[in-house]
């Protein structure tokens, strides 16, 4: 047995039944146990290997379930997944029907409040001590572990400045690694490091904000956090405690390259060394198509600006940034102020790429609406992530945006349906729109080994006719469009595809087209029916008074939680053979 | 003549013109210009009464419009339009096809950039400051001035941490005044009290944010200003300036009962004293309905919890908050923080009712998806200022909720058209939901002078059929349902009228009914038609293929200015008599 202690623990309750002496132990083989598992399965590391010791003492200290303890964003989660009863199916981590690579309250009762954004921790505490309060639990603790680029976000601000006003029984634990996914950011991580080198020797902003402060605290030493949740414990009010972690702590590699183990894949779970990727060659990632194409682009133009919230690497912004650091800018996370920030620019001449997820692009729709589109900035976001996005599951899949984003007057909305597209509306995009553009594209990689061809402008709004048929129109966007070429290669002569990459404006003069010709329409999407590509078409059809059949394909209306793309198009319906299906029996 | 020298006045180059001794001539005009004004055109007063003298110092100090200089929120600007070119069409301030009430780029070189929600002035102006650098101006000064209460939100810190961290040259202005509409809250409040009174005299958190910090200087001491002005323009870097103001300064009942003066309506110029209301008996304020309706529930239900971000008078929220302290709470300038607060309330029992304007959801979209609707949490959320909003235009409009909470699965969406339909919707949502729910209602008054009648719980996503009629139907949702019911009387016999008060499910057994009776219907609405309740309906005919004619009436894909709710659903069409031609056109 690799792991026997651990595998005695299968509730916090087991825990508290050790002697103290036997958590380091436990905290040897959590640690053994997250690595094996991640070495082969896949999934985030760096995050949890950093909070062993803190994870362990937690649970030890307080008595969870009943306390409320709530991590941050998740992706450090693993341990306490782990000593919480999942230990034996941890292997089905982010896998298809297993378990969520996040906490998840619907998957356990431990899990006090489901993350996987950022920053959302300590509103969600501070609101779980309200309700104890009024229900006359004054007993009860709320703990929220947050890191220092979590906490540098905007609402995890608003949720400090509320909860230092009030007399809520709440413990913020800082856990400072240094560390987001990319390296942390920002004044206030400058400030920290201050905290920590006990070169900042005053009142601090957490004391100015009404906490209760202790620390800073090194988070590895179990015997001092339980010393200090023994104090925290007997005090009420807000309470702030400072922890001082390593990220992939226990490994060296990942303790050495903080940023490539965040999530490294598959490595040799002894040596810790990477195991070698498909070493064939491969089509490029959207991410590098863009992050590529913008360093060709700023190259020839000295306008161009790039701007990532927290994302450098995931975006692939830091080519830009490595080449043109006066240019290119990680605000942290922080799309609100991303977003505002890129209309500024754009106000004062700047041709700025704003690089964003689109489930985090959720975070700064006021700001897309308000400070760029009401004021007609030509902004061009990329909008990276969209779409199914495989393991990180539910609170990751950017199925929403061109809902969210549809209804936005000015906006003008493409979805490239290959490299060449993506590299072409970019290229378009910085010669100058007189209003802002979001160009939204999938995670994973394109079609073409060949990929970094001669850029061509594309006209705006323009849709295009990709296959004649003569039964049935699919109307297509984004990389869907790929699957509706396939789809009618195989019902040849009968399948017309048009590809509208511009969702907004559409192309009303081939729809007027479209709707002419055919009885039966198809539209395939990789986001929400409810509002969507189809969506559009079908008030367009309804205008225009389209008297045949029309079909609409995209995500229905519920949550997707996570699989492999192809597992969650198959549940779907969206997959390649259950859409033949569909055709089949229409052209019946 | 009552402004000679205001009225000398058409350009801040003028104001640079004249000998420093007569600025406090221009001040005191100002004032009265802006009291005159709004005496009896109304508008946003105690917030540009509170920087007369920082608004002449500023534009006598720098170098507008080549320095920039952005107001936050925008309600402390009239003295800025007034001195810009404006003064003479100031009378036509926030009305249709008149001067907006907000800053706005396309009405006046000298507005930098447009504003009207809170906190989004430090990122524009580092996005200027940024831009400015890359082509090579290194002169060129970035200004924003932000209120007490707006930098206490989110995005004001996420814009300081990275400014702080920048060199750009970016002067933030602390307009401190311990008030926004409603008095200010939070842990910074009081932090920023013990500044004022000098009890804190270590290094301050804008220090710790790097900024170089300078005040706090008395913001109605003209030479003082400009003498501080004089030193910051050599300083490079980001700077913050702290300046004291009292809101409503100059104007003894402004300056008494700042929260009433914010806009106090028409009154006497010279007194200050209120005009009369209309004094006949009229129905109630949706936001009243809301806020009494609350306090009645409360009373009998102890789980309830009322939130609001800063809006305990706009929401009505106070009367709960003045009833029951303990349950009820304004966070202050923080959407994100009160949704996710929200959540974490609902996680742990509590029934939360969250009042957010329409426009202000828009800031929390994402932790409604994320922290909410994920989550199946079910918090109520009261969305007020629901439509066409009025005078405060654009920026404020309450039209794009529909489309965007559409596409969000797990949650109820409903329209009330009258007061019994928001207190029943209340009364049904608080017995107990399995998911969240966002009533929407509009700005101003409902219909009817005796409301409090007894609840009725409703059935969710039932439609209602309120009126038989053969050729037509109109199926309207929230307050055009009132709209639709004038109409049908119009064309009696002819035109049936169905209410959808549930956008959310939608009622599919009444609409495959009105799909099989009816060959023309009409969709009504006062939310934009991309993606809106007519969307839905024309998913709702392609996916039961429904063959007649289906026309979706809402507000069009573009920004709508101010103007009355009158004028501007004319400009529309979507005034009673525009709707009934179009009605006699397709009855005949």
């Amino acid at each position: 047995m690799r792991y026997p202690l651990l595998e005695t623990i299968d509730d916090p309750a087991d825990l508290r039944q050790l002697p103290i002496e036997q958590l380091s132990v436990i905290a040897a083989e959590l640690r053994r146990f997250i690595i094996d598992i991640v070495a082969t399965k896949e999934g985030h590391l760096g995050a949890s290997l950093g909070v062993v010791e803190l994870t362990l003492a937690l649970h030890y200290a307080f008595k969870t379930p009943d306390d409320k303890l709530i991590w941050d964003v998740g992706h450090q989660a693993y341990g306490h997944k782990i000593i919480t009863g999942r230990r034996d199916n941890f292997e089905t981590n982010r896998q298809f029907e297993g378990l969520s690579g996040f906490p998840k309250m619907q998957e356990n009762s431990y899990d006090a409040f489901g993350t996987g954004h950022s920053s959302t921790s300590i509103s969600a505490a501070l609101g779980m001590a309200i309700a104890s309060k009024i229900q006359g639990n004054t007993a009860r603790n709320h703990i929220a572990v947050i890191g220092d680029a979590s906490i540098a976000s905007g609402m995890a601000f608003e949720a400090l400045n509320h909860a230092g006003d009030s007399d809520a029984n709440l413990l913020v634990i800082l856990n400072d690694n240094a560390i987001g996914i990319d390296p942390s950011v920002g004044a206030l991580k400058n400030y920290l490091t201050q905290v920590k080198t006990g070169s900042q020797r005053q009142e601090n902003i957490f004391e100015a904000l009404n906490f209760n402060y202790f620390g800073p605290v090194d988070g590895h030493d179990m015997e001092k956090l339980l010393e200090i949740f023994t104090t925290l414990k007997k005090i009420k009010g807000p309470k702030f405690l400072h922890v001082i972690t390593t990220k992939g702590k226990g490994l060296k590699q990942a303790e050495a390259d903080q940023v490539v183990y965040h999530a490294p894949g598959k490595f040799d779970a002894l040596t810790g060394e990477l195991k070698p990727k498909n070493i064939h060659p491969q089509p490029p990632k959207y991410q590098d198509v863009f992050g590529l194409t913008l360093v060709e682009l700023a190259k020839k133009n000295k306008q161009i600006i790039g701007i990532t919230p927290a994302m450098p690497t995931g975006s692939s912004l830091k080519y830009m940034m490595q080449q043109f650091p006066e240019r290119a800018f990680d605000v942290g996370i922080a799309e609100q102020h991303a977003v505002t920030l890129s209309a500024g620019i754009a106000a004062s001449g700047g041709i700025v790429f704003c690089a964003i997820y689109s489930t985090f692009l959720q975070r700064a729709y006021d700001q897309l609406i308000h400070d760029v589109a009401l004021q007609k900035l030509p902004v061009i976001f990329c909008v990276d992530r969209a779409g199914l996005v495989g393991a990180d599951g539910a609170t990751h899949h950017g199925v929403f945006d061109l809902a969210y984003l549809r209804c936005i007057p000015n906006l003008i909305i493409f979805a490239p349906r290959n490299e060449a597209s993506l590299r072409n509306i970019m290229y378009t995009a910085q010669l100058g729109l007189e209003s802002p553009i979001a160009i939204r594209y999938p995670r994973g990689r394109g079609l073409e080994l060949n990929w970094q061809n001669p850029f061509k402008q594309l006209e705006l709004g323009k849709a295009e006719h990709l296959i004649k048929g003569s039964q049935l129109a699919i109307l297509a966007t984004g990389n869907f469009t790929e699957t509706a070429l396939q789809l009618a290669a195989v019902f040849k002569g009968n399948v017309s595809v048009y590809y509208f990459g511009f969702v907004k404006p559409l192309d009303l003069v081939m729809l007027k087209r479209v709707f002419k010709k055919y009885n039966t329409l198809i539209t395939l999407e990789d986001g929400v029916q409810s509002g969507g590509f189809g969506s559009a078409i079908a008030e367009e059809a309804a205008r225009q008074k389209y008297p045949g059949k029309l079909e609409i394909f995209g995500i229905p209306d519920q949550f997707i939680e996570q699989g492999t793309t192809e597992e969650l198009q198959h549940a779907l319906g969206l997959d390649f053979e259950s859409l033949k299906e569909n055709i089949q029996s229409y052209l019946e």
